[in-house]
């Protein structure tokens, strides 16, 4: 539905000292992640968290999802291989969270193309309003109403997808985090841009994926859903660019990411943050 | 039903020229690739589609294999972890392929001593003619009647495989190709046989269903399915061999050899294969 | 249900050298084993398990599981990921491999907090006896009938639960293994501690899980259930001493880790284990 471009405040509350404090605090308290992410970066996924200092937590069956969302710190859905049996588990998982009052982020992959899955997660929405949606420009817009990408490629720049994000935001009183080499973020009213980041990125399957998770870490240690989705961006693009130097490509890169989010302190952080 | 040996003309048109030309126009294409693969090498599948240049994408749900597959440049059909959900996937994928007229490939792991999947691979091959098979020689010579191997495992030589592979091809009019040592492929009529690799090769679960995604992304940017499985075979195994040097053991090899696909161009592709 | 606690006599016959003997029967016996794991660690346990010296294979489908489990060496079953589905396969599994004669093994990922899972154990463990239940300590508490700890971590000392892992040995007639700095394993008489290991061993994911699969493919060579869990626990903990040294954070351990199992030698291994 691409709402008309909505004019809106500079973040307030979203600074480098901020996203240290809620990293800090996420180093502090452990959180417990549960997440239902799709089986081809579950393992990415639970490295990064325990990397960043969460404790990771992956159930995906419908007898038992629902119990364990009501105990974590936040939950995780993650659309990617979604099957009829796990799309149970993520209806049981997103009433338990909210039920409970956890908060849970939807991961909308390949959302617009995917007409079942897209109903999916619009069921989700209606459900129980998320703490976040974090996705590429492809599939905000498409969950705004638009036709989509091909996948979890990103054919949009994050900027072109404000307006969409900003509707969505509203619509859901939510949080949207739009991935790209200039992250955009918006609760409906303040916007977010991030700058971090490293072209090797992408050519890892499941970044994306582990931000996800890492927003619902974040989310579990502070109540300001837009600051935890700018603190896990910026946890993930500092480490990336930390990780990057003397890496031969994708495959060391990978694993660079993962010793550079271990090394990663919140003073680090604050430092590299470039907030925009 | 182990046909007689067929005698056959060597592979006309498959010269390292031709390999590194479906290399670069794959770089140039990114194709998207469907993968209905196996849980245990789905990450790693994805990360070498990525830095081999495709676009991966996995989908393993029966409501939308279908229309991924009519999109995807080729679709990868592995029975690795095959479960009655996932094999109503496989047997919409392939329909949908067929129907868009898009290329698809079989990994038949595990054929052979597991009845329920031997059935399976024989319904999706009568249901519509892939492009490419790819397996170890047990597979081919289970595929074709034989008794088998015990699982990933491959027991017989590729060469022990070439009658097999042959009637396969002909009977589906398709290309076979047997991995090994020396792979050995096959339309029915012409047979290449490839020599680059490395022994660490097989000690990092998922390089053979690797192989098979890079199978279906040459495939979608050649009409000649035996090209198409010669240029990925060469691609994973020149990497491989570039990879190698200064590995301490089958983890760092498994990085290095991302690495190694990433950076590997066409020119040292074609310097490198080692057709016979 | 925690028996007070049970004297045992100290672990006669697992001896640094007799562990040895293992690993070596091991590496020349090559055993299929077949894993039912969780798919966040599938890829990192099959890779173990090649560097070890064992052929992994990964089946999940009911239809499918039994004819496996009857030719495997050994078969693990690990609810960590566990839905209906692959829940109907375990079962079918662990019936076939007793039937056969073949050892199985139970790692009971995440039992205690979630009663669905922890009932499947409890009926997995009625319906056949296990060779080994492998653990952390919250999960052998709860299996014996404790309150749990909050899913993969755990929240108590291998000491506290060995009373709990004594009951459940004598119970069932198996070994019972807890995993943690100290590891202490016992078959309801014997009692072994082991002492080797590295504290970034917890921040890999699958560490623990693959230790199961490993177990599994020990015993696959000894009929001496405590002596195959000694072996597998040693092999496990003298890699990763051995791959600690100048690894940069968990993402740069976890590729030395396979490539340290790889290079792992009997030798090496019975001058480094550290029987207690």
């Amino acid at each position: 539905m691409g709402a008309a471009f909505v004019s809106a405040r500079q973040g307030a509350g979203v600074s480098p000292g901020a996203v240290a404090e809620v990293f800090a605090g996420l180093r502090g308290a452990v959180p417990l992640v549960h997440c239902l992410t799709n089986v081809v970066v579950s393992q990415f996924t639970a490295n990064m968290l325990l990397a960043a200092g969460a404790a990771p937590a992956m159930v995906h069956s419908a007898e038992e999802a629902g119990a364990l969302a009501r105990v974590a710190g936040g939950v995780l859905v993650n659309l990617g291989t979604v099957t009829s049996l796990t799309a149970e588990a993520m209806r049981v998982a997103v009433k338990a969270a909210a039920g409970a009052g956890r908060p849970w982020v939807l991961d909308p992959v390949g959302v617009g193309p995917l007409p079942w899955r897209t109903g999916l997660a619009h069921e989700l929405l209606e459900s129980a309003p998320p703490a976040v949606v974090r996705g590429n420009p492809s599939e905000i817009l498409a969950l705004d109403g638009g036709s989509g990408g091909r996948g979890v490629d990103s054919t949009d720049a994050p900027e072109a997808a404000l307006a969409a994000a900003t509707a969505l935001a509203r619509r859901y009183g939510c949080v949207v985090a739009v991935s790209g080499p200039v992250d955009v973020l918006t609760d409906g009213e303040r916007v977010v841009r991030l700058a971090n980041g490293h072209p090797l990125l992408p050519l890892v399957t499941g970044t994306g994926c582990a931000l996800g998770a890492l927003v619902a870490a974040c989310a579990a240690v502070t109540d300001d859903a837009l600051l935890a989705a700018a603190a896990a961006t910026s946890v993930l693009n500092v480490a990336a660019e930390d990780a990057a130097d003397g890496c031969a490509g994708p495959g060391s890169f990978a694993v660079a990411l993962i010793d550079g989010l271990y090394a990663l302190g919140p003073d680090r952080l604050a430092e590299a943050v470039n907030v925009r």
